[in-house]
């Protein structure tokens, strides 16, 4: 079994869009078991669509193509099926009537050139599209299953899904489930990660265990291959529980989780407000919170204070605590997050003093040099970090320092 | 002159990982003139890839391939180059004190595997990587020539650039130039810009001109394609300078310039101070700001008062104006500036009050609406939107739009 995805498109070869269908087909096909061996994309060229399509047919046992369905004169997939398997092109009446309702629907006028979409080869099963007027092709030529969709992606997709998915199972192709789970980690390096589970990232461990760092979130990603999906479960559910144990509260959340969403969950679970303090991320903490919805509940405003005068003015840090620390220290990070706190009324006050770069940086607090201060009643905690990497870099990570450091307090305060 | 691009890699076709090398390549092979006909992936299977450059050889002109080339089993690129032309792999003695040294150098143990990489087909060019351990090839079977550089984005850039560029150039393809050049814009909608360029805009027109939109961004591409550089811009120049004069202050920038580059270049030349007062954008304005090197001597800090009590904790919004008004509106929106402006003592405050949804809008003021409010020495000004779109949509084009109302004013005032 080896398949092979063509997607159709002059906007592709010449590189102004970027192929993201063969990708996403892919991954699918790889759930259902189906190993792609290629990708082919070509540009919209009938001499060159036939040597695509006939290479594809002699070496793939499932072809997977999008795009060419189009109405215009330089849509060819139709064409060149019917080329590629010795058939006619013939009309079909109900995508005809179907074209047509969608024209009077919208209220535009229907041309000759919209009538093409109704004309498919003369073998061909004919997969609707209820999202627009291009229906989907599915044929074989010799041994080989062909499935032609829309490149339109979000017809594409749903095309898959109802039409294409269903006929491959039923034709007895993509045997078993590709499952996978993903754990997202925070506060640890890639590879001290990685110590920890080495009997589990080895190749060939079963299920397979990938790591991958994303702009200083770990993650983790188990994937199992099995006949069905309680098998898969089967597989994932103990090495879960495994990395789960070994990693303790490094681990924050799962598949697309932030840690601004863990951090609401905990706000909106014990009734806690906060308020945040920034300065070297500038705004991002503030931001990210910003982004849940629902927050407003919880995150009740915050201060960036770049300026000493901002901090003495908006969070009443002590001009000669300033003086004598020096703004981006330990006592200003924790003075920052008490003043915010008290001026907002909040439960939690979160603060980020630090320095971005690229300039700005000294001996003694050198560019990525930065500090989290943790306030709330009755206590308060600072900690520094030194990162490497670019401005936006060290801006981004550091609100996700901050945003780590309120979990873990969230986690800890009764 | 027909090309083909290859890209080698299970990583690939499985979907875990997305091809953008060639649309990296493509586009900078279009700017040389050279059309790209075929994008094909391949795992990392030696059949396949002998099928694979077997109908590249045939069917192209130009192979430009990447990936395959490391030290481990699956990379297979020099085997099947050789094997493609009927050659035997031999020693290339410089390449071999290249791995050598790399090792060396970062102290790593060499083994057997890496000397692989010394090898290559007998009559192949040995491109030199100075980024990495893998060098590149350069060769021709039968009329086709052929590129082989790393999949590693960062060494295959540089390697195009220093090696395959001039080789090509030196071999008489790639003929002529492409010369792109981007305008942006914001404030107004995509069909109303159209309309002011529909004699720039249809096709055939020379040179190419193209609308794009990203989140509220208008961005027009004028593509020429010339003998050289020089004759390029003389297709440019007049139509930039008309895209300019018919748009005005639409226009905010060119390629890559976002607003906040903008705004922190006008306040830097006039040495002018700004604060945000945010709601809606819950800090995101500062965020943009913040990400602009040198911004912290104009971006003296801000408020983010989600709450009532945080507007007139932190900005002196008089309470019986929140009753009377409510805190989305325009009153708000200027007081909140007014507010920021005199706490921070900057030349400039900028404000956002608005509702981000999804929940939270009443029929008075939907998810959706926002303010912009700005205050500055001897003035201030709200104006109102009313955007379409999910929660972070509504934020992102807040936030532009506020940066956008600060660089009208900016320019406006003297």
């Amino acid at each position: 079994m080896r398949a092979e995805i063509i997607s159709i498109g002059s906007e592709l070869t010449s590189g102004q869009n970027l192929d993201t269908n063969s990708q996403w087909l892919s991954r699918r096909l790889a759930e259902m078991g189906i190993p792609v061996l290629y990708h082919t994309t070509v540009a919209d060229d009938l001499e060159a669509n036939l040597d695509v399509f006939r290479a594809a047919v002699r070496r793939a046992d499932l072809v997977v193509a999008t795009g060419g369905l189009g109405p215009t004169q330089d849509d060819l997939t139709r064409d060149v099926l019917a080329q590629t398997a010795g058939v006619e092109l013939a009309l079909h009446e109900p995508s005809l009537r179907h074209i047509e309702e969608m024209f009077s629907r919208r209220r535009r006028i229907m041309t000759d050139r919209n009538r093409v979409q109704a004309y498919f080869p003369a073998n061909a099963d004919v997969m609707p599209n209820p999202h627009g007027t291009a229906p989907g092709i599915w044929m074989t030529i010799g041994d080989c299953r062909i499935a032609a969709m829309p490149g339109v992606p979000s017809e594409m997709f749903a095309m898959f899904e109802q039409e294409v998915r269903p006929r491959l199972v039923a034709a007895g192709l993509g045997g078993g489930v590709l499952v996978q789970r993903k754990i997202n980690c925070f506060g640890a390096g890639e590879s001290a990660v990685e110590a920890k589970l080495l009997d589990l990232t080895c190749r060939g461990h079963v299920p397979d265990v990938g790591i991958t760092v994303s702009d200083a979130v770990i993650s983790l990603r188990i994937i199992a291959h099995a006949a069905d999906l309680a098998a898969a479960q089967t597989q994932i559910g103990p090495v879960e529980q495994t990395i789960r144990e070994r990693l303790g509260t490094f681990v924050y959340g799962e598949e697309a989780e932030e840690l601004e969403d863990v951090v609401v969950r905990l706000l909106a679970e014990k009734r806690w407000t906060v308020a945040t303090a920034e300065s070297v991320t500038a705004g991002q903490v503030a931001q990210r919170l910003g982004r849940v919805p629902g927050v407003s509940e919880w995150f009740r405003g915050g201060v960036v204070a770049y300026t000493n005068f901002a901090k003495m003015n908006l969070l009443g840090v002590r001009a000669e605590m300033l003086a004598t620390h020096g703004a981006v220290s330990a006592p200003i990070a924790e003075a920052m997050a008490v003043g915010v706190r008290q001026r907002l009324g909040t439960d939690f006050g979160v603060s980020t003093p630090g320095i971005a770069g690229p300039g700005g940086g000294t001996e003694q607090t050198p560019v990525g040099m930065v500090y989290v201060g943790l306030s709330w009643d009755g206590g308060a905690t600072t900690m520094s970090w030194n990162w490497a990497g670019t401005r936006t870099e060290i801006q981004s990570r550091t609100a996700k320092l901050a945003l780590n450091a309120l979990r873990l307090q969230l986690m800890k305060t009764v």
